[in-house]
């Protein structure tokens, strides 16, 4: 397949879902941004893309649900990965040569608990995970590390000190594999095999809409789903520019665009609704530990 | 009364949002974090806090709603300032001696295309609006300009060249004024007067709820409002710590928590939650505008 574009440098937690997604032989794509994401996939310059949506801690990544609107792709499938984070040094640094402990901010503050521990380590905040680790390679340096993905420790070919080194284990990201629409020809209107293979139970759908300015409609939008017993998994509402305190509605919920229960559903959401579209109707994720694995082989495609 | 704590540098839009509130003779107390402005309050240090929730263009701080989680605030009132960006320069500097253009990058993005009228100007982003005006003056540079608030402006007594130069005139902030719950007693159970006060149809209450894990519960839980003819001004979800994918709901719905109806919808709301917290019932706020007003005296308290 052609290459998956995710954003971030090599060895952010993107490439590691993309790989556990698509297999570790897959070619990558590494942008600076979300936008050239959907971007390179919507062009065809990508086979697919890999974007974060949502962590367990930190809450939705509403950048990404705005993209959605600005292209034209279609999720096809989700995967949730665990965040365990590793103390990466370069070859022959012990712990207690440890002086400074490089990450992003947040990966900092996963793991302050463990960094508190080191005796005589203190955190340096820099951009990104992944970035921490190649700098650390570049530099050389012996009385550093940096925390990151095992993917960032096996690109860059450094030994990891210790794994899991973060203080709340129950921290997921979940990702969206996007293609572009023209790809999944299937979506809004899959065919009807779909619905009765064995997982079709786990089958979740994505939509997005805007409703009419009146009193009761949110509530009448979510009746459309539970008088049908199909269950709601998740809401999101993001501003609709040009018309203050008005909102756009990200909707998942479980089923199959294939199965008549869920058509009639739209279709009645067509009703009520001043926009309405479907990003995709897709497999719901398996999790991955995204654990420290045998080394994986360099990308293909060097970093931007 | 007491200072009024708020994010930011002096002249920062929650500055203005402050005076607009409460007059422009209070003492003001900026801080660096969002988490210093709650503890401000909750320790009394300040008399009230002045909290941006929400953007008609970029949409909710999300690190707010958050934050009320953490501290026992009151919401007791509401400001909607309309965001008027200013070309703000040194004192004798005429439009075409610009050459450079800092500020905040989501101000620079909102002011591009006038930018691109300059013939000759190139944007420079830096950390906050009000911090470019203050660092501008401080240089005394007449090839350059800022763009900032009115209040910016009036504080560091800087002239300003141009007003209204955002793109989109649409852009309002959301600002909540909050209180310790100790100084506001009458939340959630307010005297029965509110109710009969002329405006008491524009009243608004803002509660946290946390669902019981199962089918249709957000249709329930919506339910308990639209079946009294309440209505749902906005729905933000948020994520629970350690329970990856289940979600904290804040929701904002006209009413008074003094009206029978409303406290029944409550008591509802109380069957269905496992977490819930009346977070404040108060008078919806009024939209102004901002503009380049008068000369103002500069706040008592200096930046920290």
């Amino acid at each position: 397949m052609g290459p998956v574009a995710f954003q971030g440098e090599l060895g952010a937690y993107s490439e590691l879902a993309s790989r556990e997604f698509f297999g570790y032989d897959i070619d990558v794509s590494p942008t600076q941004t979300f936008r050239e994401v959907f971007e390179k996939v919507q062009s065809g310059n990508a086979e697919a893309g890999m974007i974060p949506i949502e962590n367990s801690l930190a809450g939705s990544v509403h950048e990404n649900y705005d993209l959605f609107l600005d292209h034209d792709l279609v999720i096809v499938g989700e995967i949730k990965l665990r965040i365990v984070h590793h103390l990466i040094v370069n070859s022959g640094v012990a712990i207690e040569d440890v002086r400074s402990v490089m990450s992003h901010p947040q990966a900092l503050a996963q793991c302050k608990d463990f960094i508190d521990t080191l005796p005589s380590a203190h955190a340096v905040p820099v951009y990104d995970t992944a970035g921490a680790v190649r700098d650390l390679m570049s530099s050389g340096a012996k009385d550093a590390a940096a925390i990151g993905s095992a993917q960032a420790a096996a690109n860059y070919a450094m030994p990891i000190l210790e794994s899991g080194i973060e203080s709340n284990h129950q921290n997921f990201t979940r990702f969206l594999v996007v293609k572009p629409r023209s790809s999944a020809p299937d979506v809004p209107h899959r065919g009807p095999h779909a619905a009765s293979e064995p997982d079709a139970a786990k089958a979740k759908v994505t939509v997005v809409f805007a409703l009419h300015n009146e009193p009761g409609v949110l509530f009448k939008s979510l009746a459309v789903f539970a008088l049908r017993d199909i269950d709601l998994l998740k809401i999101e509402s993001r501003p609709l520019h040009g018309q203050p305190w008005e909102y756009l509605f990200y909707l998942d919920f479980s089923g199959d665009v294939a199965d008549a229960k869920c058509r009639k559903a739209l279709e009645h959401m067509g009703e009520i609704t001043t926009l309405l579209r479907v990003l995709g109707s897709y497999e719901e994720g398996k999790v991955v530990d995204g654990s420290p694995t045998a080394s994986h082989p360099a990308s293909g495609e060097a970093p931007r």
